[in-house]
């Protein structure tokens, strides 16, 4: 073994007992997930296996899960995960990338011989990896299954994280606080904007206090100016201007664990407007978590934020905040709850959140955000890294 | 305009036109696509907007596409596209993140409110980001259309690249060819695979004579002894080890463009067995790149390739090589046609392939890839690092 496996068995167990009750109440006998953070949850895999077919199998009666992927791949699933090799179930070379055939067929033979072809299956309708063919696959070699959406019932479970899970979303926060303030500490006038991307993605690898870092879900974000309105830009050969406004935001990664943050440096001198705008999000952010503590819903988060904007004459459509924790291109979201307008969910202690508190007017905006775990005593922050404005000549 | 769009209007304008003839063969009147590598081709789009639904609209009696995406997403098209205002669709926040709607409502309300609810619709059934849901959607929205696979319609056109295309395309050979020497020079006993990682990135980042790097559709390998068998296996604090092999796989980008390379590294001594795997491929990869012409199909060359193989008493099942060019996350391949066993697609001047000519045995294996450029010459190798195994004491 090679590869450290990130937990004891034990924690997949747990993990495993979790989903089964799930699936108990949503009635449902296998469960199929191609999210491939719910593949490193439940059984540890850790490869860029995903760009093809590849599917995990929870069924009620089995101890184990199994692992339907690319032959090619096997040795992947044997280093980084403890399945049984009965459970692996790879298919042929000859059936990738082909138009008469798709992997999926190997899936319901497996299916229909292990005596689950009438059963009920819940698959993950929305989920990127789960293709509209591979659906129409599955529905087609097993004509007598009742296929439903589980709604994504992984990614739920998920949502609250166990103490050696926190532990991993801590040290990504040290990581992130490395990578966040070597973007600050580059954030000069006249540099290239992907001059600070590489720095930044280089020490968000190399870590800090010997911790380094996993690749993250998605690359930082370097946004120059009127660019940072245009939130998912990628880094260009742009140099940083005076008088300006730049948005960094990047996630440090420890076995997959994401802790995101975005900081806005002011260039130079400035009108007093995003000064304004930091103020209200520091106090909007800084009520939200001292009230997120176990008990309250997305909702009433989501609320007090809201107030302390609208007693300013400002909003936020979008939502503030979302779930993270393990995570895989394309993004690092959890994709369950949302801190949003009206959300029921009831927060409990060990949940984590990316509270994205940016700001945008017609021409300036403000993004600092903070990611917390949720705590009996509010939530905590989890990167270091000064939740306010900085200032660069 | 604050980006560089890297092409003039009429290189989309003539891309688009031969869609729209392989639309008319097809006999699609709306084209429907997700790839978001299709959208930066057809539209220029470069922009992390692909983790939700987003989708382009490419109608047989419409000038310019039409984009529907998220409402935050708008400002990153007026930004790297050239799309007109009124083309632009953006669903609201509401309709994000929701069990009981879906963005692909919006879309089935704007194809029925421009009279097209009834024609043929070809949709790409197999592409990561159009997922089961986004399908069960536009069948629920659009009862009357005839909706059938689009079998990557854009991906084939994008297979020949233009004189324009080809020009990123060696440029990214460049970038390539400088983050591939810096993992090599960085490939010393004792240095952890993270550490290379983070410098190899950090130069893919920078590139190399004035030209710098985009962030690749999926991070560099670096991959330590037996763990070189599990092709995909992320970067560890695994200490590079005496007397192993090291491969590293990875892509310099330019304008999304891909040049991907594979090398491998002995580090200290090895057996002999290494050195003949290298003979056999550089021998097979000289041959196949030789007769890689216009008019020789994939699977003669595949076939010249495997003939070097079988005298050797050796074999690769996988296919040997796929085109490459424009990519986003999670992989590079274009995920068309391949160089394998049999493919009678013809070759032409400009198409780009990865000739993934790594070999497995048992124990060992040898990864020592190219990425080339059909000429009337034969195939031209775009990074211009030596193809032979790299030693380090």
């Amino acid at each position: 073994m090679s590869y450290e496996i990130p937990f004891d068995a034990s924690e997949y167990e747990a993990r495993l007992r979790k989903v089964k009750q799930r699936m108990e109440v949503a009635g449902i006998d296998l469960l199929l997930s191609s999210d491939p953070a719910n593949l490193n949850y439940l059984a540890g895999l850790d490869a860029m296996s995903f760009y093809v077919p590849q599917i995990l199998l929870v069924h009620k009666d089995e101890a184990a899960p199994f692992w339907l992927g690319r032959q090619m791949d096997t040795s992947a699933l044997r280093i980084t995960t403890r399945l049984p090799e009965a459970n692996l179930l790879p298919y042929p070379e000859t059936m990738l990338h082909q138009q008469h055939v798709h992997p999926f067929q190997a899936l319901c033979e497996h299916i229909q011989s292990r005596g689950w072809g009438s059963q009920t299956i819940g698959v993950e309708m929305d989920v990127d990896y789960y293709t509209a063919r591979c659906h129409q696959n599955l529905i087609a070699g097993l004509p007598n299954a009742k296929i439903i959406d589980n709604r994504r019932l992984v990614n739920w479970v998920r949502l609250v994280k166990s103490p050696a899970e926190l532990r991993y979303m801590r040290e990504a926060g040290k990581v992130t606080t490395a990578a966040m303030q070597e973007g600050i500490d580059n954030l000069l006038a006249g540099k290239k904007a992907y001059e600070v991307a590489a720095d930044v993605l280089r020490t968000s690898v190399m870590g800090t206090d010997g911790l380094y870092g996993d690749s993250p879900a998605a690359f930082p974000f370097v946004m120059v100016g009127e660019n940072a309105h245009a939130c998912h830009l990628y880094w260009t050969d742009r140099e940083m201007p005076k008088n300006e406004m730049v948005v960094l935001e990047l996630a440090g990664v420890r076995k997959r664990y994401h802790s995101p943050l975005a900081r806005t440096v002011l260039l130079g001198k400035l009108s007093d407007e995003p000064r304004r705008l930091a103020d209200v999000i520091i106090e909007g952010v800084g009520r939200a978590l001292e009230a997120a503590k176990p008990g309250v819903t997305c909702g009433e988060v989501e609320n007090i934020w809201q107030n302390v904007l609208r007693k300013n004459n400002l909003s936020k459509e979008s939502r503030v905040g979302y779930p993270v924790g393990i995570a895989y291109p394309p993004d690092w979201g959890e994709k369950t709850t949302n801190i949003q307008n009206g959300d029921k969910t009831v927060l409990e202690s060990g949940m984590c959140f990316h509270f994205q508190s940016g700001l945008w007017l017609e021409k300036q905006g403000v993004a600092l955000s903070e990611t917390f775990a949720v705590t009996e005593n509010g939530g905590q922050r989890l990167a270091q890294v000064p939740h306010r404005l900085f200032y660069r000549d």
